[in-house]
């Protein structure tokens, strides 16, 4: 029975590890730039720009604060319909605050994943609150993605 | 110096004991069921089974074996196009074997998360390489993508 116990200390101590170092490494630390267009920007705008910057999701703002977020999965439903890509402007078909999910980059990366996965999601705008008169409104400083982890479980992987 | 010291000793072990956890996994226990559609089938219903079943990719397959993969970003494209979706095959967008990246069931989940990162996909197709009269062909018996990975890496952090 040895080996046997000798795996499981080892598969033991190794997972608590795993969740320990993610449970301390914030999402500051991993994420990349974020992807943005402007409020009244047109569809066809938003499609052009997710392939120049070749992201799956692009992030909509409106007086430089975070207002939408647009995936490839919402602008392919929308290419589908019979309306003018052109003249028709991207918050016809973005998902609006406050039903986005997002991060902050104090938000531990353990947190994140777990959001990304919970909510069936690719990407999650990395924000930082700003209270302005009063109100708060969400500043978008980066984005979250599945590649994100990916990239990170090969860097632990290579002992990075 | 000694907490530092210790410090880079849980480090350093915790990293080798996840590189050799990923390089013993195979793709095969980890792996999802494959989405497919034939060869000959309307970009159309690419599309249409695409959110159905809530994926990423598609795999095309002829006389049971894999021909191609046809992503969300190829299908964007394509619907930006002029052309008629409903009479046109999906063989028209696919990238085509010998083109496509595939993995097998026992390829090391090590491995599979490196051809993700380096050929920038979201998803392998996962094969079982069959010969018939001599000839090589790739039956898909699964998807390995970016969810698999996410979902992989917070069970090592939860010890699951």
């Amino acid at each position: 029975a040895r080996p046997r116990v000798g795996y499981f200390y080892v598969d033991k101590g190794f997972t608590n590890i795993t969740g320990d170092y993610l449970k301390k490494l914030k999402v500051g630390e991993v994420k990349s730039l974020p992807i943005v267009i402007t409020e009244g920007q047109s569809i066809y705008e938003a499609i052009v720009t997710l392939f120049l910057e070749d992201v799956g999701t692009i992030y909509v703002v409106k007086n430089g604060f975070l207002a939408g977020v647009v995936s490839r999965k919402d602008l392919l439903k929308t290419t589908m319909g019979k309306g003018n890509l052109e003249t028709t402007p991207v918050d016809v078909v973005m998902t609006r605050l406050p039903h986005i999910v997002f991060v902050e980059e104090e938000t531990p990366v353990y947190e994140a994943i777990k959001k990304i996965i919970n909510y069936q999601v690719d990407s999650l705008p990395v924000v930082k609150k700003v209270i302005v008169d009063g109100k708060e409104y969400l500043e978008v400083v980066g984005r979250f993605t599945k590649t994100n982890i990916a990239k990170l479980l090969l860097e632990l992987a290579e002992g990075k």
